[in-house]
């Protein structure tokens, strides 16, 4: 699996769950990149402990600070500056900083993966769901993924650029958008286990950006795909009240050889963690 | 098509394009609704005049004041109170009194269907499409029909236990939402005519909440599908720079066609104004 992201890769909400099982993985391996970006909120916080851990063992390591929904949150309220607490504002200046930051860190050369992993999910039936957290939601698992791209984009040709061959591929330049079964249309034929909404519409919503990614972003030599990482023993995971049949490990270690498969036919679709494909 | 929409239905987004047309047609059918109601954001405004006109005529049209997101909009900020100019707001309370208006007048019966046809169009590229019109895109198109939908949910419900026969159909309760065959993410294999990724997204989202609401609302005997209408001479239909092949009548006209010949099967389906199955 050496060389399955490049020589630079970098992952959203990377703290804990399937974004720190990414990370992991990557400096695991037997050629890590030369570069791994982890994002996330507080970066010096008690949530971060597991990352800065891993810093101090691995240099090619570099945390990140990266909010991407500015909103006063029952899970992560002492991550939002109090004024905002009712705006529902995703921080474009926190996205473009830590995009700047990113650059400088690369010296010149290109970002070859993006994986949009960070999301939230809140648990509210048909019913109940509300504007509030419809647009926290869509704020932060659709057009957050959207704003990061942008704002990565002149990485990414860059790495595309800087890569041989004409193909497709994870380790020249690629955009990956962790989204979800739940976010399948035509496989929603009954309420599986909760209702959720906000979060099925919202990845519905960020299957469409990725279709829209892919035929953007094909001419410049950037792969986009849509990954279902399986139910993965994680909070969000058990957020669902049952108990969720994979590990962190086999999902991200699933992923991580789909994505090393991955070539131009590959560009625009939606698979799961074994590389299986999802309907829309 | 005498009965098609039982006694009673809402329109949204009623004083121009589709919305109107649908208006028109309900009230020209041998045998109309006893009470159409068709929402638009300022009754009294110019843009409203087809409306009042017709009101002046039809005892049974009641027009509605409903605004689906209170934001300052190049299009529409005359009708944005101008401290919300910066916020990203539908303002609930103005649907819940529009629902409370809707029940007033309905004097103990139910609403037989509703017509979630308002939306807004924004033409932006991939890459400079903004946090701002994002939400503003979702919040009208996806987010205020499921608020509406939750808001006349009694009124649905009620029309439901009102009519007889125990199968779903639109004359007895029905939520339609108009969505677009650019919310279509399986048919989207290449930029038609405009990039679109804030409607594109929206629509898929309402393709999934309709597929939620479907589940949802079946037991309370409410039939929901997402239509496409065709790419229609409108103001919106005009915004894709080409000419528009459909009049208004010709979609209206065949939407509601189709909508009399919904049955229980069709609940949660994705149909255009021909009654040809959208692929999601
Ligand atoms: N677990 C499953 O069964 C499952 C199934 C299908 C899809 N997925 C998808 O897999 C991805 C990872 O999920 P997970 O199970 O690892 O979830 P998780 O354990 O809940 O972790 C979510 C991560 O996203 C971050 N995050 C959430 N909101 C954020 C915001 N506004 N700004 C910055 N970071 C934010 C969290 O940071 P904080 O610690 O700061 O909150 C955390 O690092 C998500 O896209 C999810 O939708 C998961
Ligand atoms: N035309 C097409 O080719 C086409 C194709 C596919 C799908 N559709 C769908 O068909 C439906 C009708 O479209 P159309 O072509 O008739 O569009 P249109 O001519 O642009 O009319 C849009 C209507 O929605 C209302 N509206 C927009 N934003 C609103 C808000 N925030 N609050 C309240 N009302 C709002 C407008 O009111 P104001 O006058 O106050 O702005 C207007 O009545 C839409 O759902 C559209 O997505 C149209």
């Amino acid at each position: 699996m050496a060389g399955v992201c490049g020589r630079s890769v970098l992952v959203t909400g990377a703290n804990r769950g399937i974004g720190l099982g990414f990370v992991q993985h990557l400096l695991a391996l037997p050629n890590p990149p030369e570069v791994v970006f982890a994002t996330c909120r507080d970066p010096k916080g008690q949530r971060a402990q597991e990352l800065q851990k891993l810093a101090s063992k691995h240099r090619n390591l570099v945390i990140v600070p990266l909010a991407l929904c500015l909103v006063a949150d029952t899970e992560g309220s002492e991550h939002s500056p109090p004024h905002l607490a009712s705006a529902e504002v995703t921080d474009p200046s926190s996205i473009k900083a830590a995009a700047a930051s990113v650059g400088e860190h690369l010296k010149g050369s290109g970002l070859n993966l993006l994986i949009n992993n960070a999301a939230l999910l809140k648990v509210n039936t048909l019913d109940n769901e509300t504007l509030k957290d419809m647009s926290k939601v869509y704020t932060t698992n659709t057009v957050a993924p959207l704003l990061l791209s942008q704002a990565l984009l002149p990485l990414l040709k860059k790495a595309a650029q800087g890569s041989p061959g004409s193909g497709l591929s994870c380790s020249k330049a690629a955009i990956v958008n962790i989204s979800s079964i739940g976010g399948s249309i035509s496989s929603l034929i009954g309420w599986d286990v909760i209702e959720l909404v906000s979060y099925r519409c919202s990845k519905a919503a960020l299957n469409m950006l990725t279709r829209c990614q892919s035929l953007g972003y094909r001419e410049h030599g950037i792969l986009c795909v849509a990954l279902h990482p399986g139910w993965v023993k994680t909070d969000m995971g058990n957020a669902a009240g049952h108990t969720p049949p994979l590990t962190v490990d086999a999902s991200v270690g699933g992923m991580l050889k789909v994505l090393s498969s991955l070539s131009e036919k590959d560009t625009g679709s939606f698979l799961d963690w074994e590389g299986n494909v999802v309907p829309w």
